[in-house]
């Protein structure tokens, strides 16, 4: 029997063990982390189940089953300092819930064999977002990751030393991918589009690709009452126009645009801004649609900087394409939350997640979202509604089972509702 | 014999004394500042003239007439640091030339008493702009002056104890004010719109008045990736459309109006900016125009927010009255200009001088200004042409006689050319 609400109580205690009055702080490799683990582990006493390590400091683990084909189940229990109490682990709980019920009701031994696993610093305390799973897929550059400090300083090198990994064999863990059949992963949606549209639950279509990029528009400063409007060679208009413009483009071709930080030099208030430094995020899940976001930008950004007498420097910060997950784990996904509410929805997700890396490893990926209250995450108001929780819970053991059909070939494509 | 080409070979050798290969380094109350004044002093040898310091520190150097009613022309010869090598002492030196004109003219005695002022700190070394002549107009508030302090820290008050100046009395400078007729400097435009008349001299109408402000637009953080661009409440928006705005309202009602300094929160790539502070300096001559961007700004401001979800937060930084010239000054500064040039145009001055105090005391005002290449200033490649700045010394000159004869009635109004 599935129990829903033990994973609410097991979450719940989870943020007791591990947070404080300021939020999570299950940061990876920290001792609130290494407690999250050991808290995850008590609870598997009952199940007959392995429970290992890989070389990159994932956790899995193992409810073997008929076949040596796997499903695979994911979350990360590591959070951002001052974190939420869902982001990551409602996913890993969730799984555990799918785990037990499975046990149970196959005597132990279900018809495929299914793995839960805990990714490693999924939240990237040293700036290396999904390391784990990065490591997993064959993404991760040890070599580059190795000299990435956190913000205290401490090097990733040293920390995963400390907890007894070796960066060096991180992409190890790439050798459990020989026996994935699927990867599904439920997350909360960490955005406002579900709680929009009043719907608890939607499938996610697949990760947005991102174009990150650092803009330097460079002016000539001048003297705030000596200069006329029409003489100025004003860094902060181009700015300002594109800030409008990212939402005309948007109009356009879809996807979402951001201007996130912003500086301005010399920065008195007796001076044009000669320097205006800031930096463009943008996401799309359709590679066309993000190409076209980023060559708009660039476009409106070289004839804002010639009409205003100014020139452009651009960096690039961080870009990866978008990564579709699996038509076929997309349908189930969507019959399994309309097996438990009347509504689903598709979209995609902006945030990166780990199943963005388990998909480019080539594993047939499926994801739920449950709705986030406010949009909020990242800190310590993330809230979602507890009927919503519980859905969430019975929505992946749905898909959970849909996807084991899929797998030992029962239904070829999932069965309609 | 007037002498311009002195004038030129004196600002030079204060440069090669008073500056370092950044620039003019006479900052108020150094040693390159006090050298500047010992330069000056040695540059009055031969003139039957009297020197001598006011309690606020304002050097005087005084050629007593056949009238006790006085003439003052003023300049200053401190600079910012890494400052331009025109700034604030080519009024000092084209002063002195004109002094030793009329002295060599009238044997020693001219019409009515000529004082050369050089005010002490203008360019603000503690954030007080102006410091001398506010204390001759009583403009100076010498105790919340005296909790000044400089960008090294040390305070105001510190630094004019160890010049032998004691702030407390500095405003006892105002009883100079008693026999003063008129008030003329010259002065480096420090902006681009004589040069893009190509003109070497105009004739300025008065200081504008300033109204600067700090403005604080708090929207919501919200992830980059997961919030959809109609769900924003993107503080930095606000201010994109402002940045616009501004430009728009110029052509409304005159004036200038710059952002110079912006700051987000939380400032990175991947959150939509919750806080936006920016400084808004408006600048006008006329006191309706100066209300009107203000109040325009502000109603633009508010408009803003609601439609993009956002509060505004806004604070007093500084705010001036417009300060106007005297307008028979002003005539017989453009008639002094035709005299050496065949062309004139008038302006206002957004950049405040040590003239709008004096004018705020009540005394007749007059300005010029001689072009600025490229409309540089406070910087080492501030310059202006060495022919411009001869005409310069020679306008200053035939100003000095009109406004003699203005103060002993010869001529109740300037003369036609």
């Amino acid at each position: 029997m599935l129990d829903p609400h033990r994973t609410l109580t097991e979450l719940r205690e989870l943020q007791a063990r591990t947070a404080d009055r300021h939020g999570a702080q299950r940061v990876a490799y920290t001792a609130p982390w290494h407690a999250a683990r050991g808290y995850l582990r008590a609870q598997l006493e009952d199940l007959p189940v392995t429970v290992s390590t890989d070389p990159a400091g994932n956790l899995w683990v193992t409810l073997p089953g008929e076949s040596r084909q796997e499903l695979w189940i994911g979350g990360h229990l590591d959070s951002v300092p001052n974190g939420g109490w869902l982001d990551g682990c409602l996913n890993v709980f969730a799984g555990l819930a799918v785990l037990r019920r499975l046990s149970h009701q196959y005597a132990g031994r279900p018809p495929v064999t299914v793995r839960l696993v805990d990714w490693a610093d999924e939240e990237g305390r040293f700036g290396h977002s999904l390391y784990g799973s990065s490591a997993l897929s064959g993404q991760l550059a040890p070599d580059r990751a190795g000299r990435l400090t956190d913000r205290d300083g401490v090097s990733m090198r040293a920390a995963l030393q400390e907890s007894g990994i070796d960066l060096d064999r991180a992409l190890e863990a790439g050798g459990a991918r020989q026996h994935a059949a699927a990867y599904l992963e439920l997350h909360i949606e960490q955005g406002p589009v579900l709680e929009r549209q009043g719907l608890p639950l939607g499938v996610v279509l697949g990760t947005c690709g991102v174009e990150r990029h650092r803009i330097t528009v460079t002016g000539r400063a001048a003297h705030a009452g000596s200069t006329p409007m029409d003489a100025r060679q004003d860094a902060l208009l181009v700015l300002g126009r594109l800030s409008q413009e990212i939402y005309a483009m948007t109009e356009r071709h879809g996807g979402v645009s951001t201007i996130g930080s912003v500086t301005t030099a010399p920065g008195i208030p007796t001076s044009v801004v000669e320097t205006c430094e800031f930096t463009l995020d943008q996401r799309h899940l359709d590679p066309a649609g993000l190409a076209a976001l980023w060559t708009e930008a660039q476009a409106h950004l070289a004839r804002s900087c010639e009409e205003g007498g100014c020139t452009l420097t651009v960096s690039e910060l961080f870009r990866i394409g978008p990564v579709p997950f699996h038509p076929d784990l997309i349908a189930a996904g969507e019959q399994a939350i309309l097996d438990v509410t009347p509504g689903a929805t598709r979209l995609p997700s902006g945030p990166l997640h780990d199943a963005a890396q388990v998909a480019l490893a080539g594993i047939p990926t499926g994801m739920l979202f449950v709705q986030s209250l406010g949009g909020l995450s990242h800190n310590a108001a993330e809230d979602t509604g507890e009927a919503d929780l519980l859905l969430s819970v019975r929505a992946l053991d749905r898909l959970t089972d849909r996807a084991v059909a899929w797998i030992t070939g029962d239904q070829a494509t999932p069965p309609a509702r």
